[in-house]
């Protein structure tokens, strides 16, 4: 069975080097030579990332044979945050809950500064 | 070498009937058998997807030894929308860009319908 699109972006986003990689190029195209540089990892290495990041969609190549600069597309980042955000209220409610507490907190400690 | 936290969760959400029991959860907790219901699924392969959500901590379940409820953990998703979300720029910009396109296709035809 084929991989389904989204799946394949999580899969894909699941290395720190392949994320390092986005990271690098967030910045500006860069080549594959330029991409190897700050890791110490070989070309071959750096560039099997690049295809798992360039199969996802996350990355395009462009097309001069010589250096083919690699650049980044939003396309499936914003599919993988779109579908996060559904889930959104439960870590928003999580803050909720903390910040009740401390108002709870901080009522109380009013509460026993009262006389003062 | 030990997957850092974030690889982890991509890698738990690199799965769609792993992301199927995380939408289930997110209306409430739900048994083991609950969650097999919806799936043509062995009891044993929810399991073992479940244990992926567990190491991830996007589930945590409960100590009921009968039927040990799975609940939906806000953590880990938080922290993986926050990575993403560093490249919003990117698929704004793209909608920014065609916003600007659809501007001026709207402004060309209200040249075009200028005499009437």
């Amino acid at each position: 069975m084929l991989s389904d699109h989204l799946s394949t972006t999580y899969a894909a986003l699941a290395d720190p080097t392949r994320r390092a990689i986005l990271a690098r190029l967030a910045a500006g195209e860069a080549t594959v030579g330029e991409l190897a540089e700050p890791f110490t990892m070989s070309l071959p290495a750096v560039s099997k990332h690049l295809k798992v990041l360039e199969r996802a969609g996350l990355i395009t190549r462009g097309r001069k044979a010589q250096w083919r600069p690699c650049r980044i597309e939003a396309g499936p980042l914003r599919d993988a945050a779109q579908w996060i955000e559904h889930y959104r209220r439960f870590w928003d409610d999580s803050f909720d809950r903390l910040e009740e507490y401390l108002e709870q907190l901080q009522s109380g400690e009013r509460k026993e500064g009262h006389h003062s």
